[in-house]
């Protein structure tokens, strides 16, 4: 069983050394009544005690229990009841809600260290209380202010749930395909009918009530993703005093049996005359999803982490423990701890750089958002827009790759379940997959985010480090400078190719961007050390792993860097039949 | 559910058109009477019939159901039997063994291609067959004249099975600090005690025999590793006749359970005053072992390149017919084939490229092994040496990475169970791990096969590709000569550092010699394709995946050269309380 303690000191050390983010809550007026530093960290804390506890202990019986299926209903493992208690009596579920309906309103850049903290503890639990985050924005901004006051309460205290319900069988990435219909009422609301696939939390017995958001084509629907409608269908109707009644058509035809996340329904729902309501504008539905999706992919990053943390935690621990092989000692019967082994310092010191760098990332993207939506804050909201993909992409990719290092850290002992080290490899696998695959992301980056605006967004950032970095400089963050520069004439020489060679290239430029910005926010957490009084040991092991990152990981930019400056245009023109 | 079909037209290629073995055939007394094209490419086509065929199609069953223990009995899934017999019936199980005890007298360029097919139907089934052969090859070379009379045919003919004993629960890359005893008894013979884990075969129901090959400790034992003994403990005693009799104290103590491989029983081993026979001299062990474990460290590359076919022949298959997306199709409605999104084909093309290359370096290995053993060559055999590492780690590294990147290309699907690509992922996870971790491998490489020669045996074979590189240039291969060049100049200045420092450098170093390497293996291909009479198709394909690899996967060098050129030594005093 792999064990779990929330990083509490580099998540303050995050918020209050690194962006300072007190000093912004203070400046703004929605935020200083709501917020400061005190009630952050015990935020935290109280929110560590749940994962710690209540979550993180038993992630490996709901990964061998699963969700099951049986008589058209879902049930989950037993703890997953009282730890979702916890949650909604705690009022977690409500943290980043508009306090109109209820919410506390709390920035994302908070908000988002507890999801980091739910997905150390358990992905597939995290689910549940994130996908009634995600539907619950997707409402507050296209919803009509009589369906906010109707469902954002319940949902927002954890009494009913809600999901995403978007993919069919068919139809995934490209969701312009789908086939499922909604045709007009007599009483306003409509008949939805078909079936969605993927659908997570789905069906469960954890709320009393399920609202789906669903996306449909009316009749009228123009062809393709401009024809969609969003609409929200519930498990239940509401009854005359606003409680769950009488049953909606909508029912659970088969969960799928996966890799990994077991505790998460993973379910195919079908809609027969599924009675609906039109959310935002007919034929509106993709952008109002995205809404959500956008939400949704930032906390993808957080899955990606959550789930690296925990593995960290237990390779170094594992490490120390462990007695295998010799370094100094010379008495052949004497093993010392594996952690002095040159390389597995090299996997754990990797591990270790790319997580925390990763942290920091993550708030400085919820600080855009939060500073775009509470400051208007225009350049913040851009940035934040193009960050996103890389949030989503690169932080779930090195999750990935974090958790099977980690795993290869335990030899043998990393294969058997009994440590947990697969499990963690087997959940966040997922991540690299949904809500938009790692490929679709990159393609979003280089061609929406980059590409749309000639790289207008990406090269005013880019501009903004170069002149920190030489204002400020500081002298182990010293090979950043060039790998920036040389970022800056790669970009300009790619978008000069044509659309099918930026799409090619997108995966590798989204990871040659991600650690060039990896770089600088090892070079933020090395500015916010000077500036702050942390331990000497905690400063000691920031200044280590920052060097680490700047001699043994930065480096690979160049790799990346030389794959797109060879001329790959012909690369292309390969028929599905020449393979 | 995957499906497989042995890839015997790339095979063959390496063969005849790479590396001309059957002209080396030919030439050699031992060889020519036993093996010529023909009868190679019939060998193939049967053993291809089984492996898709017999295992294959159940390799998901086999993964669901898993070996199962009751009563101290191992239970394997139902096929397991069927298409275990037919190995026997066909007499795939000595298709390697000596022709004095029964064996076909295969070359190892053959039966390795054999070992690949049977990793592509499933990992898990291919260990009862590949333990009992490397058993056989320990046995060949250390055991007298009797045991292999004794032993030897039984195994080759497949009635009875071997494993190797060697980890205990605190000793697993430091096999030093083993406490498993062996005391003489008055007949000669000697009494096992110990307890022994992860014993891959260690105990099931396909044979009347199991042969383990058990390391110990004599009671006059040095400390460390040179103190360990080889000894051969058959499950059951045999009987005058020489058949399996009364049963041998040796009892499975539990089965693991794992991320993958679950229809290979992977046991504790009790030994409770087993009775056991020394193999080879006292004390030597350890060196007898490694004889087995270098046979099986080949056939682990094998298990990384057979997963990653199977998993490219599905993403390849699944990219054809999966409609999503437009690429020059202009009606919304209408969705073209994925693998005309530039990022798919990136995908694919990176597995292709690797596994091509794989294949050919694998045979390469193991016509190294063949000219050693057969002609006594000791170049080829220092070149098998040296090279052995690299097919164990590269191949396994990126025969995972392969499986990932395509269960990537199946979106939501191959996340879960039903397409059976997590499975691969899952399966061929644990070749990075046993047989020595691949961490192990790079120490093995970096120290005792480049270090320890101050890379006399690296800088010949460097040389020759030089020369052949420069005699006979192919335009495409540019790329090539320079990092070959690069590699010389910075494996001279790496080795001038300490041996921390070599530790730390390894898992990098041996990466960057195996990009290198698979370049000319590359390389090796074009050349081949020039004198060879294959299709355009095939013609066309090869010549694409080698521009491929040249442009956007060799570059990856200059990224790992950028990382070894760094000043690393300081990186390396990090106290493990420094974390």
């Amino acid at each position: 069983m792999s064990s779990y303690q929330a990083p509490i000191n580099d998540m303050t050390f995050n918020l209050f050394d690194v962006w300072q983010l007190d000093k912004y809550w203070q400046s703004n007026e929605q935020l200083q009544d709501l917020i400061e530093a005190d009630t952050a960290k015990a935020i935290l804390e109280e929110a560590a005690k749940i994962c710690e506890q209540q979550i993180a202990p038993f992630a490996a019986e709901a990964d061998q229990r699963g969700a099951q299926l049986a008589d058209g209903k879902v049930s989950l493992p037993e703890h997953y009841h009282a730890a979702y208690q916890s949650l909604v009596e705690g009022g977690w579920t409500s943290l980043s809600g508009d306090p109109e309906y209820g919410g506390m309103g709390m920035p994302k850049a908070l908000s988002m260290m507890v999801d980091e903290m739910l997905c150390s503890a358990d992905i597939a639990f995290s689910l549940y209380p994130g996908l009634t985050a995600g539907a619950c924005v997707a409402l507050l901004q296209h919803a009509d202010d009589t369906t906010k006051q109707t469902y954002l309460p319940k949902l927002y205290s954890g009494e009913w749930s809600g999901t995403m319900c978007l993919t069919e069988s068919h139809a995934g990435s490209d969701l312009g395909i789908m086939r499922t219909t909604a045709k007009p009422n007599a009483d306003g609301s409509y008949a939805l009918n078909g079936s969605k696939i993927f659908i997570t939390a789905g069906e469960h017995d954890l709320t009393s009530n399920i609202i789906h958001l669903v996306l449909a084509k009316l009749p009228d629907a123009p062809a393709g993703s401009r024809g969609i409608s969003l609409f929200l269908v519930p498990k239940h109707h509401l009854d005359a005093s606003g409680e769950p009644g009488e049953r909606n058509n909508v029912t659970v035809g088969s969960i799928e049996h996966k890799m990994g996340i077991n505790g998460s329904a993973t379910c195919v729902l079908n809609f027969d005359d599924a009675k609906g309501y039109l959310i935002g504008e007919p034929h509106r539905g993709l952008s109002c999803m995205f809404t959500m999706m956008n939400y949704e992919r930032l906390s993808m990053g957080s899955q990606g982490l959550g789930a690296a943390e925990r593995a960290y935690q237990n390779a170094l621990a594992y490490a120390k423990e462990r007695l295998q092989g010799r370094i100094k000692e010379q008495n052949a019967n004497k093993a010392e701890p594996i952690i002095g082994h040159p390389d597995v310092q090299r996997m754990l010191l990797n591990i270790k750089a790319m997580n925390e760098a990763g942290r920091t990332f993550a708030t400085w993207v919820a600080a855009l958002l939060d500073k775009s939506k509470y400051d208007n804050c225009v350049v913040s909201g851009q940035r934040a827009n193009l960050l996103t993909p890389i949030a989503k992409a690169f932080m779930t990719d090195q999750g990935f790759d974090a958790c099977v290092t980690a795993q290869q850290v335990f030899g043998g002992h990393g294969y058997v379940k009994e440590w947990g080290m697969e499990q963690l490899v087997r959940d966040v696998r997922i991540a690299q997959i949904y809500e938009g695959t790692n490929g679709i992301q990159a393609a979003d980056f280089m061609l929406r985010k980059v590409a749309a605006d000639k790289g207008a967004v990406l090269f005013s950032l880019l501009d903004d480090i170069i002149a920190e970095l030489t204002d400020k400089p500081h002298v182990a963050a010293a090979p950043l400078l060039t790998a920036v520069t040389d970022l800056q004439s790669l970009t300009s020489r790619l978008l000069q190719q044509e659309s099918p060679i930026l799409a090619g290239a997108a995966c590798d430029f989204l990871a040659l961007v991600s650690y060039i910005l990896y770089g600088y926010m090892w070079y933020k957490n090395l500015q916010a050390l000077d500036n702050s009084k942390h331990s000497s040991h905690f400063t000691g092991a920031k200044t280590h792993t920052a060097n680490w990152y700047f001699s043994r990981i930065l480096p690979r930019a160049s790799g990346i860097s030389a794959i797109l400056n060879t001329d790959s245009a012909m690369l292309y023109n390969l028929a599905p039949e020449g393979y």
